[in-house]
């Protein structure tokens, strides 16, 4: 598979879009980003977390302090990455209905 | 699983990309479509057009015609999803070079 489109799987997966929207307003504790994004596993959600840090996409700062205290943020790539991603998937909410209807209009041709 | 996230998710697919960037340029015949995009079967590329013509994105003209001609055009709401997802990949390729640095580096780290 070639490097950019693994690029492109990482920041268009289900959580990764929901993961760097929600970065761009802020920066997040994991509990908090989990429940901000709602219906996603801890376990996803780390791996989630984990590709776009290793993809230079999220900036993990660990303080150590007690209880530890883990902050996501986006880096300035990371920020790149979430607008073109948040562009698309605004476009793709603004034009959902437009796609329902000419679906229903393909079934029925072919009812 | 939303509406809005199948529509993301048909447009950013593997083929998804490749098919909306073809047709950006011009309208194909199939058996040409497939030898422009490269590496996909037939049977994968039928799919993939059925599902981009049933989103309302591709427009399906079946010439009647001996031998059949079948030609593939981009919609105007397929125009407009061709030019988001462009965009996107255009920044991924892009910026791959940045994301390899990055998996390197994070790599490295934990080596």
């Amino acid at each position: 598979m070639c490097p950019s489109r693994l690029v492109l799987e990482h920041v268009t997966s289900r959580w990764g879009v929901l993961v760097l929207a929600a970065l761009l307003e802020r920066s997040y504790r994991f509990s908090e980003l989990r429940r901000t994004i709602g219906g996603v596993s801890e376990k996803m959600l780390a791996q989630t977390l984990q590709t776009l840090e290793r993809d230079g996409f999220v900036h993990r700062d660990a303080k150590p302090v007690i209880p530890p205290r883990v902050d996501y943020s986006l880096t300035p790539l990371g920020t790149e990455a979430a607008e073109q991603v948040w562009a698309l998937a605004r476009w793709t909410e603004r034009r959902v209905d437009a796609v329902q209807a000419a679906r229903e209009a393909y079934d029925e041709a072919r009812a």
